[in-house]
């Protein structure tokens, strides 16, 4: 799909996808003009980008062909820019970043994706509704297309938070396989993530600093704003890092608490029953003839005796014993 | 919560909430005007800085929409800086950090928090009773309001530190979950220390060092001050990080320990009954028959001699060969 | 094997490898020529390049004698590159790097290398049968040669990446030393092609940036290129590298929780059957008489009664017990 | 206490405490005057710096009050130098870092700290034994004072590495709490040591490179000795670090590789005795009659013959098993 | 030893430790002299460095009583220069750095070493034997001692390599502690190396890129060149750190899967035998009179037959319930 808007002082211009139309808004100076290519193959976007706004193969090739970091390459009559939007499914555990490749010049900008970017059609229908963005230079349509960007991140950022203070606080109920997992994924998430805000950031400190003829000085605080919602963003995900790596080990620490707390009873259960299962293995060898029969002689018989009280001494002893090393709570 | 504060020459001026009477402070360029906002609505507090103030949109809607790590605008007229206030619960595990907005002038400090802040409440109480404060300025005001944030930042560290020393002796004591769970609790707290301390710091490098006009020159040596006890800070905290991590390190290491020694037992306690009752259960099956009844006849048979002998050897044996091992102590 | 190729204008033109014909191609200025030493042993090289080339001594035993990371050197009449081609064997887990020494004149490139590296023949072939490369100069030979070399490691990093994805599921599935095996030997290839990433990266960002006269300014926009595909590549590499730690982390977490589940079942089995099997032996010592016989009277005898119900609530109490501690799911 | 000492061309010069001797001496530019002021509380210090030499009060609370991490401050007519002096006591695993505050004038050095420091004690000692000393100005005594304590440093680590190594090899043969214990101590007592060589070797790298009017620009060598001193003392702490990080490394690995052993002891019993035990207990229930009495018949009985070849076979297969996997050796 | 050699016009000068002969060979501008100390004590060597090179003190204790990472001292006259030769023993897992002190002049050179280091022996004799090299002006010496010193360090590096791959293969087929040993020792090497190669790298750089008067600037390309080989050395220690690192992690992975397997068995025999123990122990409890005598009467018994049924059942259903759960392989 391929979608134009074309203001002349911020007023909406009727235009078509005819390359005179494209003319004329190009050579409109003072004018805002708007092309965005989403999801059109190559073959349709390279004649327009080549012979309408006649940008360099390379970077055509950069946009069309190529995955990149966000980066910003000056050309001499535009700036290409490479910045990534987000797309989080939570439920999939699924982190999708899609490549928004941005062309701006004096007075276009041009905006090429594969897929949709709720960011963008944000600001798409901003511009068509409201009268007050149209006054400020395409500049202005970059600053919000960062800013709205920004703002799924910062949205995708809260959800992994949740979700990790989750899988915490279930792993020290009950830690499974699941968990781990989940744990996993949301690591590898969060290091995505990451990779993409640290260049984000460096390319809206360029535009924020550096000195680029299509961004007007003034408009530069507007950048240095989104700028520093990003370095903010940046420092959120690395205690995100630190979060999700702290669920491992608080699965190691569990886990490990775990099987000292079976063992224990394992070597509980054995200490206790192994002396007095000899003791009654032994007796059991009927060396000794009982001398009684039926259940009145109990107490009669010398050998009884002696195994009752080496079965009671031997289970006290244990139990004492254990209890002084520290293995009954 | 608008509360206000105008000296001259030292005295407290008296002073109304009215636009009138801001204008008055404002425009007396030897005087020092202060105003507070605490808890305020965004609707209350945006149109007095908007208009009464003037300064800029973005600046304001940092200051009442967004949360920010530390950091100091240069605007034309005025500083916008963020700063951070802690506000630390110890019994309850939690880190309160509060966004202290400060908009510094020449002539006029306005500071604006959600919260009640300790610190601020300090400073402008003593503002008020001691006249020997008054004389120097507005960006005095700002060096006694960070140097008592940072009062608060050192104590709050010492108490994580008391803390992460006890739950690592109770965890030599008694490792369990609840100790695992402090700890992280504990890790967490300082990782969010650390990471507010670190652009606090950078904060004050830049008070201290940068040129700014509403700093008098003189008074920079007191922000190089909060800012070595920020380094001293940040250096502690780092060291906390490193106990904070060296807990955990000690959990695993206790409890490997443990179970190490549990094991032991097992296997000694298995090692010594298992044989023993193999034996008692290989006479058990009475394919001797017992020749004599009662117990004076022990030593006369032979099957029983038998038996015995095999029973203490290997009972001493299975000793003999364990202690050779190392397994006692 | 030695190879030659010279165009004169964009047209090859006839040569052979006698003296005289190198010298001829040396002399166009405005010529393309490109020398190809194959796994030729140093002996053959080493008179071409001192006698025809004239390059200095330290820069031949740099090129036929030694092992370098990725380097450029600049001399006075010709750059002297040293690259890596990637030879990747999935299924060996092994890695090869094959060192490209390349020398860049102002008319004439020699690449030298022990090992047929793919990436150059198909730039071969390419010079070889389209005409419309012949016309850029030998820089665009280099550029050309660095882009399809970075082809070959973007295939291997590929590779990589669903070889990792690979084994740690069956991790999870399946955790033995064999997935350990291949993790660490992945691990291993990881590290060996970030080593030679990132001085790749610094080759092409120093031919990208620096002012050679070798390279035609124009053309540096190419080698920028081919840089931003470094950065990316070692972008994905530090990925990789994680994921390859996360396995490993992943493999002690997942064995870890199966020896709990085996040391659960263990401790359950053991708890269960210990008492009652105690229980069995204490009145297997025939103590007390039997009364009846066969299998009617089984209710009548106290001591049988005794016994049943001790076995029937011991497991009772034994399994209850358990359950309410959690180890039964 | 409060000690003086004051030299003019090199001889000691008779001294009080009084304020006008401190005035004599200050204002004899050409002599060498050392204040020492050891655990002097801040009333008696405050008066002398401040009315006295004439420090700033925010560097006399520097000094006096508050602890610092090492650092110099430039003053318009001193520096302000924060040291450490270092106290370890190897027997109670405790290492003291005392703030030793140095304000060094053109023709004056004061001194402060609260505890006594041996290095302070020599160099006193040996300026006013050695005339030679006294010829070189105040900053040869800084220069001296920073030497010493390095000498201190120096034996604390050497302590340091020796009590690790010991660790280490007691871990080997006999891993258990109080050698863990012992590590983390030296492990916390290395870290404390780092943080403090860091910003001293930072304060010695100044003293060698700026340019303070203090410092006779050819006495910088000197302090670029000490420098050098540190680099390697803060070399060898790293080390430090890596082997007492190894020594929790080596305690996991033994520890773990004991638990192996005691499993596989525990595994090999069971495996070997619960076989055969079951069955003598099958044989045990008597459901064959024991034909004959006493121990002549042993081998006529089928059924015993049946269990013994039974109880031997399945002894002797077990053991084969166990050694074909690999648990015997 | 002392010993020297005086190269005039590329040819062999009589020369005597003498320190007239000494003072001649000083004052040939045009010459080459060369003074080797091994092993000699301070107070021989002392003396010559000061009377007769006129050596700084700082420099010659430096040189002669201290300790130091690989420096370049700048002096007026001459470079101070410390490198570190290597001197491995493989068998003894001892890596042995010895401290070589240079000083490089116009005209000498001045070696200083405690034990005889291979590769200056081998410079030694290269400048007695072969006159080509006696050209070149003495700082071509020093590059030729760089030079050598790298070899020994590729070779213990080599071999350091090697040995690591034995370490790790062995771990996988018996994990045992001398493996541990063997691999901490590997890893404390390899730090040893790390530590030391990093500032001999940064000695090359400065002598290779920076304005000695010592250095013929045309011969610095000659250090560039010793410099990429130490580039490439840090580059493959880097290399052993990792894989050393990643012994320790196959150690833990490996020994925990060998517990792994070892407790899967006790489970199993402990779940197969501990039931049907069971099962024969309550039958042999002798509630129900053997009906019939002899081995004839088997399958007559109901008790019999009910208690086979009981064995036969219970160990099918623990092993397929077992299998079920994946044990079994």
């Amino acid at each position: 799909m391929i979608r134009v808007q074309y203001f002349q002082n911020g007023s909406l211009m009727p235009t078509s996808l005819e390359p005179e139309s494209f003319q004329t808004a190009l050579s409109d100076t003072g004018g805002m003009f708007w092309v965005d290519f989403q999801g059109e193959p190559p073959e349709t976007c390279e004649p327009i980008l080549l012979d309408t706004f006649k940008f360099h193969p390379l970077a055509i090739e950069d946009a069309l062909h190529q995955t990149h970091v966000p980066k910003v390459d000056e050309w001499e009559q535009y700036l290409y820019i490479a910045l990534h939007a987000i797309n989080f499914e939570p439920e999939a555990g699924e982190l999708e970043l899609i490549e928004l490749d941005v062309f701006l010049g004096e007075n276009y900008l041009v905006t090429h994706h594969d897929l949709p970017i709720l960011a963008l059609d944000r600001v798409w229908q901003a511009f068509q509704m409201e009268e007050r963005h149209r006054r400020s230079g395409v500049d202005h349509i970059l600053y919000m297309l960062t800013d709205e960007l920004i703002v799924d991140f910062m949205r995708a950022i809260e959800v992994l938070d949740e979700e990790i203070e989750e899988v915490e606080n279930r792993i020290f109920t009950k830690p499974d396989n699941a968990q781990i997992q989940k744990a996993f994924t949301l690591k590898r998430v969060t290091m995505h993530l990451r990779r993409s805000l640290s260049p984000m950031r460096e390319v809206l400190n360029k535009l924020a600093r550096d000195d680029y003829s299509q961004i007007d000085a003034r408009d530069r605080i507007y950048f240095r704003d989104v700028y520093d919602h990003l370095v903010r963003l940046h420092d959120i995900a690395e205690g995100l890092r630190d979060l999700v790596g702290g669920v491992l080990d608080t699965y190691l620490s569990v886990i490990n608490n775990r099987m000292n707390d079976i063992m224990r009873t394992l070597t509980l259960i054995t200490t206790l029953f192994m002396p007095i299962s000899f003791v009654a293995g032994f007796f059991g060898m009927n060396f000794f003839q009982p001398v009684s029969s039926g259940l009145k002689t109990w107490t009669d018989n010398p050998a009884f005796i002696l195994m009752m009280a080496l079965i009671v001494l031997t289970s006290v002893g244990m139990f004492l014993w254990m209890r002084r090393r520290g293995w009954m709570q």
